[in-house]
């Protein structure tokens, strides 16, 4: 394959990894590079990856830089929302949800630049691996992929280093820079590695880079106001923004008041298991009020269908399989459910709380007090109670006639 | 029916409710009554429900008054979280769990005493009558029903009380009782009623009798370890103890750090909506701690298919299908998945959070950190995951190849 | 309730039945009546039914007839079709999926004429009263219904006729008429009671009114070909029809070769099993015959996916919920599958046999000899499945080097 | 690996390609060989096996021939028929359900042999390579696998006779051996090949080595009973066999009737599509039986909760995953809804057809006509379905009072 490939778009953070990378499949593969930086909200300047490339001798129109973070909330991020999704009943699937955009448009770069292939700094262990390359193919299926760390003998830290200084890449060490194996994002940063390969540890308190510990969060607790619109988030404390700044702002008020820690040990696709720490500040309160305004405006069967499916769904954005005839038929079913998905949830923050205190829904409340106390109503007849269990206990009645015991 | 029936065993708790359809089934039935009080961690002494009854004319033969609380935790509550359960993605079911173990007692009783019938003191709008109801009709297929709430023109507070006055019945409030409706057992208690059928209000600190208020609870943590063996827990900080103490200690422990409110809007399943408020201090952290320590034993695909019937399984607990043969398949199939579910798990609580410290497994960890990290290993080589990758994206290459987009 | 209607639209087919109840609705509610007979294909001619309507008093006006045969099909039965419904893996759900269509224009009229109330001639211990009463609430949920079986006290045959006999009401039987309870329409005739009533019985042949014994059908069979299009029935033979004529053409060759007889138990909603027999002639061709077009141009976890779902969606179907959030969602999930179900399937038929005898699809065939021989081919590398095998082995692997034992 | 390896047992049936694979075995890896042939029902004499294997230098003590039809039958057959499992839709598994049984027989003898490998004739593009090695695995982690197919460069038809011819192995072919590529065992024979790879084909006639041609089957059909006992088979017209002289005979009588052929696209799991032709004579009049037998003796539920979870368990039996925990779990949930499957079915067996004449379960049956005719009965009361219906409605009733239309 080495010496078919002309042109590959290499997914380029700018670290030092994809740096060595960019350096090894020029030297390897005699191809031309374009690098492709993304901004999904890690919280980077991106120009030092433009520097670096063009160090490493990237021409500029070579170098692609894209401001993802709107389409990345507004078609990833809310969508997945819609569904209340977490894998293993826990994870809010940040890194997984941001893959599938990075590997599309690095897809369209690679159709724009006649590339023949593209390439990623993902390991050969990971899941991430895989939602690169299932995007890369569902977008262009001839497209050729190199995944250097499944190539390369490279296979130790030293190994690395040593090839980075040989060919001058800059390995000095960002000042403040985490240990730990990093991933982030406008909804989540993830940490691995380290102390963390010891499911029994607790890490220290400075791994985590964004969430206030809650023990250090402010005594005073905090009452916002979201607002949903079909489903998604359109206002906070009554004022609209572009789902990113909301998801901006929402993050800021979590990670204020200690929300959003987690600490699991979770099922790769690949098959092994493997230990993450994850911080989803935002996320994390975005999902309680969503299931919150859900609560008095989806029908309860409709509501039941999304939590019997929510699993499958979550796994595939786990696995990867965002661009999916499957996905989108799920996505289809839970779409359908959202439209009356409308009202107001109001939420007291406090030391990794999220405190429900209320939810309104002006036109689409399906709750009505007359219903559900005891007293006489003109929709609700006591007595009928008493068919819908007699004939809901048929089953059994007829059974143990039969002499069946449960 | 009114003239047909005999001897009817009623589910008394000693409340003004239960007295008053006491004395209405004697009225009304002309028939004998016989008194069934649980003991299911209600935290209320049962022997003034003796006195009661015996007060209403009830011999003394005819008054039961049973401990469940262990089987309680053990034949019910811990089945039920080996599955980790939630309905509606939020509740523990602590009022649904109690029922069918209420209703077996009581349906065993009438077979005992030679009973023609059973009675309970659930409105006709809730849930409770149709988990009663279907509990009996599943242990025996003739026994008669009496649900006063559905058949009596009782139907408002002061005619109640009207009746009670009449009847020589003692109406006046126990100090301190609060005024919403309440159930209170081992695993929860819960609210319902007053402020709380509005959505949008927020319920006075005063109503919850249990828990702390996470802003009250101790400003130093606790860290707790929990020992789970087939996915039960057997031990606390290395302490056996009875299922029931278990449960009991955790409650202490929640309840101290302010853990477990929780504030929904659920689907009856009798149609409607209502708002609930539950507390659950040990089931709360129980639920999370299960998780954990199947995390490292679990098998992924024993997890995923677990996750995916939960609800299912859920629901039939909280529409009261505890005893049918649907959730004696569902137990089947959760049951053989906890056979290696044995290990601890260290937890620290603070202020209403749960946190993870650690899990860790002596013989039935299927974590080993050699699988996860990016150096080579014996039993994965990085290079399967090409192959891996490739044929799970060979449907797309070939939609791809044919075409379509997705 | 009965002093309060004025004005009921009667589901009226014209028959025995119906008629007493047009007549007791008159008597009892002193009302005035709608009838509303509909054509889905049920093979009677509708005028009689006007002339029996007028002389029992009924105005003009006040009688409507509907031919909602093309509805009926375009948008009953081709969109159940698209998920392979099956209920209780056998039954077509001929009659369920007509009932709706039935409820919804008989709601429509009701708005149309301000009828207050709507009846109809099913028995307290079917299916159909769901269907029919879930539909009506869904379309107004304001109206009456009166559902005469559950009402009066003509429960029995002798007590009906003796009834219709006193009020004038021709009870001769139709000259051949047969004695089975028959559901007619364009999908299906359906029939239950006298031997059928001992599940160990075997009805006499001539109970069947559509299709051949097979063992009468013609020994020379028939080749047909089905053309597809987004999933639905598009042309026969290259002939392009109607729905409604595409499935009446269906029904007859597959009445002629004997397809489509159904003889089974199934469990009712309302909670007992009941015997029927099912024609299904032009539907069990259908089916298969969409099975197989799919089989080549749909995703494999798409096509996965709703045969999970399927059941689920056939049980909306049969219990009643047509127009309901959670059938919507379902469809809307079916529907999204269906875009690339373009194709044509050629046929034999046979004395029972419905015999696939090819499938192709112009430009939406997954299907490509080159990746399944065993030569190499561009797409496919056999190594990569060592691979692919590995890493799903993996859990397996490690499962076993930890001592367990599968 | 090819110097590591010492001792080898191969899956050899005594044909063209595994004697090719076993001289290969031979040369490549210069280890024993070890020669494992099942008899699970294929048809052809083993003693010819073992006479090719002496032929090619195998020590006679390293021969392992077993009779595995009894346990085929009882432990793997008979289970996955209680699950009615068909995948997608139509295909009765015959040779997913065998391949598991042979894995493990196979990784016993390497045990027992002390061999540190296993091997196989399974393709690099089918289903069976999955199969057999996630059988080895989950029986032994340790053992190699040499798959030849994945290996070597005999990738076609000359190559494979030349290496034959070189090495002195018979290629002579067999006097009327199938031009198709086969697999057959006690459930079925597969065909695949040839004019099937075209799937707008049809196959001739003289493809099928089992069934008659519908055609061609007995004018006169044939009623026979079929008895189950915990949903399994025990008696074909009373008289009691072992579960595999059960399916003999009732292969014998489909086959005599021309029942059972299958033409059929499917998805396979390492992502393509292909076109198989299969003959289940046997199997398909069982799965008719036992759906027949559980439709009278199975709660609804029960019934509804099977069939929903049946597509996952076929697909787990198709892709190889017989030996997991979950398929374990849904066994347990299965297997736990049988134990009141007793009873007798008639059926008519015609040309094609399978035709249910009665069923019957002297102990366990739930039908009774009482419950379902029109007329009163003392366990069903009508007036109870509008209490049932009502409350169905409910959310109907209150989505519509708010304005929603469905």
């Amino acid at each position: 394959m080495k010496n078919e490939i002309k042109k590959v778009v290499l997914a380029y953070s700018g670290g030092l990894d994809t740096s060595i990378i960019l350096k090894w499949l020029q030297d390897e593969y005699k191809c031309e590079v374009i690098t492709f930086t993304a901004d999904i909200g890690q919280g980077e300047e991106l120009e030092p990856a433009r520097q670096k490339a063009l160090a490493l001798g990237i021409k500029e129109e070579n170098i692609f830089i894209k401001d993802l973070k709107d389409e990345f909330v507004k078609d990833y991020v809310f969508p997945m929302f819609r569904a209340n999704a977490l894998y293993e009943g826990e994870y809010l699937l940040g890194t997984s949800i941001a893959r599938p955009l990075i590997a599309k448009t690095q897809a369209q770069i690679a159709i724009q630049t006649k590339a023949d292939a593209v390439s990623h700094g993902a390991t050969g262990k990971g899941n991430d691996q895989v939602r690169f390359e299932l995007g890369y193919l569902a977008f262009n299926p001839n497209l050729k992929i190199i995944a250097p760390w499944r190539e390369w003998d490279l296979n130790s830290r030293e190994k690395l280093l040593a090839y980075a200084q040989k060919h001058g890449i800059d390995i000095s060490k960002k000042k403040g820079k985490s240990p730990y194996s990093m991933d982030a994002n406008l909804l989540h940063i993830s940490y691995e590695g380290l102390v963390l390969e010891d499911p029994a540890c607790f890490p220290e308190d400075d791994m985590w880079r964004w969430t206030k510990n809650p023990k250090e969060a402010p005594n005073e607790s905090e009452i916002i106001e979201l607002e949903f619109q079909k489903g998604d988030l359109i206002a906070i404390n009554e004022k609209k923004l572009s789902p990113a700044k909301l998801l901006i702002q929402l993050n800021q008020l979590g990670a204020k008041h200690g929300i959003g820690r987690l600490d699991m040990v979770e099922n790769r696709y690949v098959g092994m298991k493997s230990r993450g720490c994850y911080e989803t500040p935002g996320g994390t309160i975005l999902l309680k009020a969503h299931r919150t305004i859900e609560s008095i405006t989806l029908d309860r069967e409709a509501a039941h269908l999304k939590d019997e499916l929510m699993p499958k769904y979550a796994n595939l954005i786990y696995n990867g399989y965002w661009f999916s005839p499957e996905r989108l038929m799920l996505q289809a079913l839970i779409d359908e459910s959202q439209k009356y998905v409308n009202g107001k949830v109001s939420i007291e923050l406090y030391k990794g709380n999220v405190i429900i205190r209320g939810r309104e829904s002006a036109n689409d409340s399906l709750f009505n007090t007359a219903y559900c106390t005891f007293e006489e109503d003109e929709v609700y007849n006591q007595k009928d109670a008493a068919g819908f269990i007699k004939l809901n206990a048929l089953r059994f009645i007829i059974a143990g006639k039969n002499g069946r015991k449960f």
